[in-house]
């Protein structure tokens, strides 16, 4: 293998691709990058058996072929040489690359090829072609109510519920959810999957063009693919069902509260300091005389207090959250006002996006002593 | 005690006086900020024993009075205020300060100001003032070489030389060393103190005015501050004798190259990444035809090589390093071009500015197999 490309596309892909790279890998074979030289490109691929990145790069191959370098060392490497462009080289007498760019000269072990597990491409019972901004507002509401108990897998991923025209994510940690639809021009199939929260963090890392650009999802049973621009970026799925949340979803409440969606944030916000170093976080929130009234306690701190205007309808009532499931949502939500939805003082909190009718998230109260 | 001042000049205040609290106070009271009204001044003290700050700000001052609050709660606290200006009140009768800012109300527990060890005004043997960027200068050439190794505390500081018109600056780990000497108009006196690295890193910190400010140094046979804008920040001196260095420094060097001080520092940076997960980190350098050919070879990762044009005169020579000692001096060099003087291969080199005729820099070569 030679080649010869630019320092700039291949950091960005090194950069990349490297992110599939477990912290301790399964198999020294898995701590590399597998590069290979084929047809005016050189392909970059990283993989942890869970998630697998691919990245191409336009390279001007003088001879092709394929190699596996240490990941760690060739980013660091790559990112520091001199010059604009790179020329790799593998001589097939030795155990090296040769990496060659201005008057900087590297040698660098390296590993067997057919030892790495190669990612094919996949061949899914689904795959339908969207834009990546709706994507990216899919995943933002709701994978932050993902759970990190590895305990549970099924609720560490989100919920893709594939119904023809209609996409459904959906992510719970069993104390509150997030659900977001959206509906598409046309036909995508059926299939119910549940895909890595880290996965889609990471695709939410990578999906950020400016412009809506084109990616392609393909489903299997067992896999899920997003392909756009020059990556590839798949993960295997989470087996086991997700569980019916459309019940836990509370409908007719009697009270609701319309406000200012960054001012009840930062309330909220500065309240929880207070609280932020006890146990549960609790915020108290009273619903009455048109504002919500945020307060909160620590006896080895002090407390807070803080009132928001607010438009409320239906009872007044007094109720306490984990000030953190309050402002992950209201984090998520763009639109200036947002929507709350309230029962009695132990029944779950409804609270929408007042631009976005297909977002909704539910949050259990905790119950207090006063 | 009942003041109003801005969010924004106690929100800088507070981020600074906070540095000097230790992360594991020694007692509860060292995690407090002191805080005193008094002339139309808010001043605001921390410390840790070792070295005190001092920040003030003006404050309409309503009631005089002086409370000390916890530093963590206080300091996240304002910082995330929502108006622009602070009330903080202080009622004898609760064992509480209160936060006022717009609708947001904070009520921290307070600690009991007599218990706090208030810093005072440093009268030293030795007092004059300079200008901010001379000291930045001194110190940035010299804090570097210090060692980290707290069991032999005179190295982890730098010796400050007061010698009438004189200031030198030193700092070594026994491995390497670094000087730095500036001369003032005036008579400043006559005095040898050790301060400790870890404030003066901290002073690098705050003397970041773009035009040049007024500092006054003071110092005392055990303490020494420096005073700027608002702020005064002071330390403890390291008790012992330094070293001395002067016999180190070698003379009559037989080979000595001129380099680009970037491109030499960027080759040894490159080359060191091999090295660098070895347990000395060790780069060779051949000096020879003109140019500084800069090797390294690690047996687990493959080996680097790049050459950098110089004008070498005298002897060829082989030499090699820790890698860290050779770029350390070079990221503190500001001319285009460095000069390195050298002799046998176990010789210690030294590195000089060509553009600062009063810094030196002294490195130990490291023995190697080949």
């Amino acid at each position: 293998m030679k080649i010869n490309c630019l320092k700039s596309e291949l950091t960005g892909a090194v950069a990349i691709v490297s992110k599939a790279i477990a912290g301790k890998p399964q198999t020294p074979i898995l701590s590399g990058i597998y590069l290979k030289a084929e047809n005016g490109q050189l392909e970059l691929q990283a993989t942890n058996y869970e998630t697998g990145f691919i990245s191409r790069i336009p390279a001007e191959i003088e001879e092709e072929g394929q190699v596996v370098v240490s990941g760690r060392y060739f980013q660091e490497m790559i990112r520091k040489l001199p010059a604009d462009r790179v020329i790799l080289t593998v001589n097939n007498d030795e155990n090296t690359v040769h990496i060659q760019s201005g008057p900087a000269n590297f040698t660098l072990l390296r590993m067997n090829p057919a030892e790495f597990p190669v990612i094919h491409r996949l061949e899914g019972t689904l795959s339908f072609t969207t834009k990546d901004n709706i994507l990216r507002t899919l995943i933002r509401k709701t994978v932050f109510a993902c759970s990190k108990d590895e305990s549970r897998p099924v609720f560490t991923g989100c919920s893709l519920q594939f119904d023809h025209t209609k996409l459904t994510m959906a992510a719970t940690n069993t104390h509150r959810l997030a659900v977001r639809t959206e509906t598409f021009d046309t036909e995508i199939g059926q299939i119910n999957v549940i895909v890595p929260g880290k996965f889609l963090n990471d695709l939410l890392h990578y999906m950020t063009s400016e412009i809506p650009t084109d990616v392609t999802v393909t489903c299997s049973l067992n896999q899920i693919s997003f392909e756009f621009d020059n990556l590839y970026l798949t993960s295997r799925l989470i087996e086991g069902s997700f569980p019916n949340y459309q019940r836990v979803i509370p409908q007719n409440l009697p009270t609701s509260a319309v406000v200012d969606t960054q001012a009840f944030a930062a309330a909220v916000d500065r309240v929880s300091l207070i609280s932020r170093s006890g146990e549960y976080n609790i915020i108290r929130l009273q619903f009455a005389d048109n504002q919500i009234h945020i307060s909160s306690n620590n006896p080895e701190v002090g407390n807070a207090e803080e009132s928001v205007p607010a438009s409320i309808e239906g009872p007044e009532l007094n109720i306490a959250f984990n000030a953190l499931y309050i402002n992950d949502a209201l984090h998520v939500i763009e639109s200036k006002q947002c929507r709350i939805g309230l029962d009695r003082p132990l029944s779950p909190v409804l609270i929408r996006d007042d631009g976005d009718p297909t977002f909704l998230y539910v949050a259990t109260p905790v119950r207090t002593q006063n």
